[in-house]
């Protein structure tokens, strides 16, 4: 229990600055799917505060039905109407095929690689908006992030 | 696009201090699974910095087959040995049935509602346990964190 008992110990020291934060409403109304890579800095990259946003993540910040689930909930009974999808440059997924991942993992999953950044997100802002339950959502983006300089050098709108 | 517009806008002044971080492989080889809440501060609740750790996020920080995924990634591919799925209190889908969410965001799909935590954790925790592609892992565990005073308040070992 080593690295999970350096966690805990980390949390005895934590000193909770969001007491404020009462309502479970993300107070701009928006939810960001983007990918569970430990190099991207979600709120600095995109200047949001705690408090602000449901933050959805997973490999690839691919647009699969756990995140439709995720999404149903954070606009239907928690005011969410902004989705933005940002993924990135040098993300695990892209440029490998399941058929490799298969031989790396030993699973035979779809592991929904990238190929191209820009038509990716196509798909999954239509995946969204295909979603019946989800056609209260107002405003769907895609983002391409590079995660070097860190800029979003990509726009795809829905 | 106006919400979208402002992230873009506020992405622009964004300097990136985290240049050294080449190395896609978390630092602490470690993943946290979490709930995508807008009151979690994952990095502070948990004393991780940029680049510690994958983090996975939808609604509930529940085992679905796409945390499976994106775990099968993290262990096989980028080195993650340590997996801990923190869920919370006052989480919008504890106490709440699946019917119930169907009235509510007119989805009839399985939301993977919270009865009980420590239970809940208890099943999340077997499903990673019952990955035969995942018994790489070596640390797996479940944390419940009191939203209010940010702290754990429950350790679940697997």
């Amino acid at each position: 229990m080593s690295e999970l008992r350096r966690l805990v110990d980390a949390n005895r020291e934590y000193v909770d600055d969001h007491l404020g934060i009462a309502d479970a409403e993300p107070r701009r109304h928006l939810a960001v799917v983007t990918c569970m890579d430990a190099r991207i800095d979600v709120f600095a990259a995109l200047g949001l505060e705690l408090g602000d946003a449901h933050v959805i993540r997973n490999a690839g910040g691919r647009v699969t039905d756990d995140v439709l689930r995720s999404l149903a909930l954070s606009s239907h009974a928690l005011g969410v109407d902004s989705v933005v999808v940002m993924q990135h440059t040098r993300c695990g997924l892209a440029g490998v095929s399941n058929a490799e991942l298969e031989e790396v993992t030993g699973s035979g999953i779809d592991f929904f690689c990238i190929d191209d950044h820009v038509e990716t997100l196509r798909t999954d802002l239509q995946k969204i908006r295909d979603t019946p339950y989800l056609s209260v959502l107002s405003e769907v983006a895609g983002f391409v992030h590079d995660i070097d300089p860190g800029h979003i050098t990509e726009i795809v709108e829905a």
